[in-house]
């Protein structure tokens, strides 16, 4: 059985080093977050995670959920963790006080979530997404929806759901077949089918709240008429009793390749109750999402804010997932290469008592594992960087410094959906790899990792489509805004190094990457203006380079405090010095990726678009 | 429910424009190979793996193979689709007529392989382990074990295993156990566990012929102790008739992530009568795989040498399960993407009469789909290249020609292996991730084609060890002539071309990734020789550049073709545009890998090396 222990160490140097959450003044509208608080959360979400949670990870695949006579099980224990999770008020860390959370700073939530995230996704996507509608909720419901839904969300009494995708309609909205038929006392009545709803049905709460995309009759039949609708899937008395079973029933669920904990639902809704949320629709372009949409235009209500709000949030929560896995991957290919033996390390034996070396002498199996540590520990620094500067943006009153964390956040959330949900996979892949013919067999739950982390490449908005959206959509705001942006902030870090030449080893490739992403930038802007298919055509590259650049900056950030450290004389060397060694490696052999990544994203789309689409 | 058709054209292009061997003068040693005998087969093989064996490939995953009572059995369908191939005789298209194939040369049988694998992987398995054994038999057995098993294997009446593998010792054969102790008449007792025995037990035929590695008592302990054993399941008599079970009992099979329908056997041997293949050993080097052995000095028995030729064998055969996969994963993503709608092209409705585009009208997923193409193709054409000269090489009288194409073949085994497996999977994924969130569903079948590939990664020597053998062992054979023909081979090909204006879009991009190969193998015979662990270091970066590379020489080698065809006036011009085409995508977007893969197989062991083994 693989096992789990939460990188107590690399959170707290992220968290208090890298962001120092500790001081006092970091973020502002937040009271004193102290070493000690910030210990107690990690200590005691890692016990949940370690000791509750882990241990159902390999049942949950094993057993899934089974759908049987119209209602969904879910694995057995599901229940208990699930409850054990909410009743430490562990998904309601960041959740303001007012609504039964806890107030502290998202990269506190943050934390905890890897741990829910490496010790069980599949369990972990009922609580992101009741997390998830239930913040659409607060941010768009009427009040008396938010008093009567919210609380019961965050103690976890319910769950929430988000429904989009239709059979026949996925990325492509307007396709949306669900009606919503205004009543007389103000309701809606929702009719249609919605297919891949995560928790969907499941057994673990008396009631679960859906959030519905529908069009409304009457206003149209385009994206204009999609509106958002909360749906519970028992109805809900004034005084917060339940009332009867509302008209959506589940029609089954799907038999998937992992996350087999997670009920993946079909919902067919036919006249249910519904409510709409925010006001009826006016024909303005709102949402996040829509920032620099120069293409299209979202004549939709303002509930599709909520929606967009929701999407955004779950695209890092996604990302976050590629991180995650890749994370308890990572610690069981480090504990099976220091036990496995095979052969002698190529320069003689290094444990010459034993009859072979373990298998972590090898260049090879060390390359994989500082590979799948640069991800990580990378990724998740540049993910609670953008959580934290999008707290600190909320409450600075600065509005140059609002509009940049605001763009940094736009721009780069398609990018860390995508590029950290491919690099996680392959992470899950390689530390697999490091099992030789023993991770392909279930019982060491490395195969497992594999085909849990594959759904996060697609869902949530395939990674193409998040590819799409970035050069399509988010690289046009404002003439290019936010990419100037991130240009500029990497350069002023650059450039603030200068005069130190042990930083060198990691700026000088860190300048050579951000080179090729601005080299790549510019070819966009003079090609992709006049032909799109070039955009689409250099998308993937396009994304990958500036995740990878992006990672790199976090490296090189990451590298200077651990100077900083050395320098001081911390008596934590050992620690710093890996920490360098690993810049070190991302330095060495990931940035290169861009050189190649640039040549094939100016390939052109002429290729591409040569044969008729019968030809394949 | 996944599609699946023979590729019969390309197979077409490979077999008689690219190697030509409906030239009588082409394969020596064989007879005119007419086009309607091709045509025959490919037509006859189509038949059988489109009609009786794709069909069950999702019940084979679905119900996989199940261990009760202490036997296996295999899913529903596959012995009566195991006996059908082996009655049309598509297994031993290219066995020599003695044994009761068809004599014909080995790229015909190799196309048949790629319908087999394609079309139910799971079920090719035993097909080709069979077919590897008899032939290790061919080679090394005595007479009288030949006449006695041989035919059997052959027709499909027994079936065959190779047993390497211990639950402590997977590649580093000398850790091995298993003890075979010399008896009075000869034969052997042979007692000891084995495990990941593919085929290992099952209920498709009468009796199964075990190929043991054990050690002989008394012969020391070491590797120079492991010789080769015949172990039938079931003994045989004089007359060739059934006689008493042999002690060999399978004790479980393994649960695994894909491949289900192949039974993963461990095996038990407690005294089973085995009869030694080969004589006994002599303290000299033998097989293959040492030619160029510096490190390690084989002292084992002639058998060793059957072995490796079984393990080549199957190398090659494994790569090609990277291409089959990714040729059905393809057909199907192409389907897909032609019938699945949402959203618009980027210039604008390409359908306007349909309510939105098919989604093959995108960049990205047409830059997926070139890609799985160029992959593909360029695989299959390099896989049938090499076993085509094999072939041509074996009959050839001139000795230089001889060495040159033993040195391709020993060279380019560990690439393709390695190389064709990783892509393969890059490929089925690819495929899946086509079809957005319904890839991960079980019912389209795309997420199986990703399961099944992942092992070829894995089982047959890992990726890793693979890239060891090549840069430890391969590339040093003779200091490196190897490496040199096929340097040579590329650069008089290209030179050859130099007159052609229209091929200098395929040869430059050639040129350069020859360049990076070459700079880098410069770089490995300067840093590698006195630091092993720089060729460790290297070495999955450096495979990698070789393979792109050796495709890339056969993309060339496929233009030059389509050019010469589009000059001459064909009335398939619309396949040959394809052609030519797909070749570009190759250099432009496959090829530009090897800048990065230089600079990261440059990058140097240090980094690798700096960790404690208890720092990961």
């Amino acid at each position: 059985m693989p096992s789990y222990n939460v990188p107590v160490r690399e959170l707290r140097f992220v968290l208090n080093e890298l962001l120092a959450i500790n001081d006092a003044t970091a973020i502002p509208g937040y009271g004193d977050v102290s070493d000690d608080l910030t210990d107690a959360i990690l200590d005691g979400g890692s016990k949940m995670a370690e000791e509750v949670w882990a241990p159902l990870n390999q049942v949950g695949d094993a057993e899934g959920c089974r759908f049987e006579n119209g209602k969904v099980r879910t694995p057995p224990g599901f229940k208990a963790a699930f409850d054990a999770w909410n009743e430490g008020g562990w998904s309601a860390i960041s959740t303001p006080q007012e609504w039964g959370g806890q107030g502290l700073p998202g990269v506190l939530g943050m934390a905890v979530g890897e741990m829910a995230m490496s010790s069980n996704l599949a369990l972990s996507i009922y609580v992101g997404l009741t997390g998830g509608a239930a913040s659409v909720l607060m941010s768009v419901a009427p009040d008396h929806l938010k008093q009567l839904y919210v609380p019961k969300m965050i103690s976890g009494q319910w769950a929430g759901t988000m429904n989009l995708t239709e059979p026949h309609a996925g990325t492509d909205l307007k396709l949306m077949r669900t009606k919503a038929v205004e009543q007389d006392d103000g309701t809606y009545a929702i009719s249609g089918t919605k297919i891949f709803i995560s928790g969907g049905d499941h057994d673990m709460t008396e009631n679960i709240v859906h959030l519905v995309l529908a069009k409304v009759e009457g206003e149209g039949e385009g994206l204009s008429a999609v509106s958002l609708f909360l749906v519970p899937k028992i109805t809900v008395n004034d005084d917060g009793s339940l009332g009867q079973a509302n008209n959506v029933v589940c029609g089954g669920i799907e038999h998937k390749m992992g996350i087999k904990g997670s009920a993946t639902a079909v919902l067919h809704y036919d006249g249910a109750i519904g409510f709409r949320l925010g006001p009826k629709p006016e024909p303005k372009v709102v949402g996040a999402d829509d920032a620099g949409g120069k293409k299209k235009k979202r004549g939709s209500g303002a509930g599709m804010a909520g929606m967009f709000q929701m999407m955004n949030g779950a695209r890092i929560g996604v990302a976050y997932q590629g991180v995650a896995l890749a994370e308890v991957a990572y610690q069981n290919a480090a504990v099976y290469t220091r036990e496995r033996t095979a052969g002698r390390s190529l320069t003689g034996a290094k444990y010459p008592d034993q009859p072979a070396d373990p298998i972590v002498v090898h260049p090879d199996v060390r390359r994989m594992l500082l590979h799948m540590r640069a991800f990580t520990e990378g990724a998740r620094a540049l993910l609670m960087w953008l959580t934290h500067e999008a707290t600190v943006g909320r409450f600075d009153g600065d509005d140059e410094r609002k509009q940049q964390v605001g763009d940094l956040f736009n721009l780069l959330t398609p990018v860390v959906k995508a590029h950290f949900t491919d690099v996680g996979f392959e992470c899950a892949n390689m530390a697999m790899q490091c099992f030789g013919g023993h991770g392909y067999v279930h019982e060491h739950g490395m195969e497992q990792f594999v085909r849990d982390a594959r759904i996060s490449q697609l869902y949530e908005g395939a990674n193409g489509v998040q590819a799409l959206d970035l050069v399509g959509r988010r690289m046009g705001v404002d003439n290019g805004r936010p990419a100037r942006a991130l240009f500029a902030l990497i350069s002023e870090f650059i450039a603030a190094q200068k005069d130190d030449e042990a930083m060198a080893a990691y700026t000088k490739p860190l300048q050579a990457g951000l080179n090729d992403l601005m080299g790549t930038t510019m070819w966009l802007a003079q090609n992709a203006v006049q032909n799109h298919e070039e955009a689409g055509a250099a998308s993937v590259d396009f994304l990958r380079m500036m995740g990878t650049v992006a990672v790199g900056y976090m490296w090189a950030r990451m590298a200077r405090i651990a100077l900083d450290q050395l320098a001081a004389g911390t008596d934590e060397a050992a620690f710093y010095e890996m920490k360098l060694n690993t810049a070190r490696f991302y330095m060495g052999r990931v940035m290169p990726d861009t050189a190649s990544l640039k040549r094939r994203a100016e390939a052109g789309a002429e290729v591409l678009m040569m044969p008729d689409d019968e030809a394949f």
